[in-house]
């Protein structure tokens, strides 16, 4: 499977594993991905620049990192860990690694704004995400 | 410095950097350090073995993994990074890390009763901490 798609899967596969009440099963993959990490130019403008963040969303997020380390398992069959922190600003910080390695990092300051304004930009991220982890993994480890 | 001695500066240095109000300055490092990890045999008895942790606790586990990162620092020269998360019933994790190398990670599942039987005991867990961090670094990126 192309990194891309393989991305997407698995996180769309995160996002339905939390669907205890069904709310979600007619809703189409792309339009749950929209409706959790989309956001258009006009949206981003009505929110706060400050602004506390909730549970849900800090959630969404993690789940992208937790696609993140579940497609790099399946791609190589290496355990990953996920390990997240943030205040209820906003402000934090995730780590995605590998035995050792660290396969991505990212702050955060203003999760509370964390979208994408494309789908198609949230699977380049994610595609991104993937090779430089692949990438660093090989750097030490072969 | 020796390890263990730097550790132990570096841990009541963090400490010490967070008294706003000044109500540890008559107290002296090993007492400090004593009140805050260190628990007898009788004292684990009476901590419920489940039981929820409150920020000022994950606040000082924080700190021995910060005061690892910061001696390392000092050591080296090569700035790190803490990630923790932690559940308010103490489940939780932390990793150190610098570049793209973990230095040292470990998982929590009873954060509350965290603790050390001596003060040595301590002491000698931030020297095991901070030998790995050098031996694992050094193992990758020299």
């Amino acid at each position: 499977m192309e990194t891309k798609e393989l991305f997407k899967k698995t996180l769309i596969g995160q996002i339905r594993a939390l669907d205890q009440f069904g709310t979600w099963v007619n809703k189409s993959d792309e339009d749950l991905l929209v409706e959790k990490y989309v956001k258009t130019k006009e949206e981003m403008r009505n929110i706060p620049i400050i602004a506390d963040i909730d549970e849900m969303q800090t959630q969404d997020i993690r789940l992208v990192y937790q696609a993140v380390a579940l497609a790099f398992e399946k791609m190589t069959g290496i355990m990953c860990s996920v390990v997240m922190e943030m205040s209820h600003e906003g402000f934090g910080r995730v780590v995605v690694f590998a035995d050792d390695i660290v396969l991505c990092d990212k702050g955060f300051k203003d999760a509370h704004r964390y979208s994408f304004r494309t789908l198609e930009n949230l699977e380049e991220e994610g595609e991104k995400l993937l090779m430089k982890a692949n990438e660093r993994y090989k750097k030490y480890k072969s």
